[in-house]
């Protein structure tokens, strides 16, 4: 119990946050007594209107306000090319290196039985009827590098690949700049396996 | 610019908060839209309410939601024996050790000339007050231990002592649990100060 059932409660909503325990919920809350009113009446009004107005993509649920997101929108977007991730935020990464070109389609999750995602919690039924209808010659899965990630790489090249589309992954190995010496053996293992010819 | 301008709100909104850089703004806006809409909003609630209700304790400026604060309310606590802390987060530090039973009094912060804090600005003249109609035996200043907090415990050191109230600072020294080796010389030299005799 601090000094006001308020500040309880406050604290209390803080801590549901991911990353925030006991200790920064009660600086937090601290903190905020001393901002200005009209600040913490912004963080309000953003909370409820991030709520209230992002919703997902019609065509690659994407996170978005309108039918369409950005990218879809996007006539110059090439649209033979689809790159499938797990989580919106995998777009930032991919959209940063500047490399890819293609359109999306966001799972928001990867297979996992016990958590109760299947093909269609991950709408997988929708990404293959727009499969049927679209031009696409190239899928890249770039699920994350881990057991359910990779099954459900597995799973998606397993339906796809008789729709007489390539189905690939994104490369593992070595991260650029990193050591060999700082590798886990699993990293290191992959990138034994993903060795190329180097051109003479 | 992420996918929509509601989202970049709510990012901007979340970095206003101390400890929040860019890419935990951005996880926690991505987490927030998975949250329930009920938990979403209780937060919201949560932070407006405590903008709203809670205000300083008219007698210690303490946190509380009604005139007084719990403490100032409660009929069991010593009132000849006051505390001053700089913060109210202070308070929930000494109440956990159990060990002091008098009332406090908040300073709101420091002495500092470049702040533009001065003696009115942290109501010592409201303390002052208060200490010539009270039955106060012994003051104990627990400003932090830094050039503020010094300069603060002198100057209410200076002010009390004329109306013939002990005034005593908090001990500093080593940590419980600490180690020599680790020590700061600053530390070092306040615990060579602070030596006792061993009681043989």
């Amino acid at each position: 119990m601090l000094f006001s059932p308020t500040l309880d409660r406050l604290v209390e909503a803080l801590r549901r946050l991911p990353g925030i325990g006991p200790k920064t919920a009660l600086r937090l809350t601290f903190h905020i007594l001393t901002m200005e009113d009209s600040t913490v009446e912004e963080l309000a009004r953003a909370l409820l209107e991030a709520k209230q107005k992002v919703k997902h993509c019609t065509r690659c649920r994407n996170l978005t306000e309108d039918d369409l997101c950005p990218i879809c929108r996007d006539e110059r977007r090439d649209s033979t090319l689809l790159c499938i991730v797990q989580e919106p935020r995998d777009i930032l990464v991919i959209e940063k290196t500047g490399q890819f070109r293609g359109r999306y389609f966001v799972l928001h999750g990867a297979l996992s039985p016990l958590e109760g995602l299947g093909p269609s919690e991950l709408k997988i039924p929708l990404l293959l009827q727009q499969l049927k209808t679209g031009k696409i010659r190239e899928i890249i899965v770039a699920t994350n590098p881990n057991v359910e990630g990779d099954a459900t790489a597995f799973y998606l090249a397993d339906v796809i690949k008789p729709l007489n589309i390539k189905v690939t992954r994104i490369g593992f190995g070595l991260p650029v700049g990193g050591d060999l010496e700082y590798a886990d053996e699993l990293t290191m293992a992959r990138a034994l396996e993903a060795r190329r010819e180097i051109d003479g």
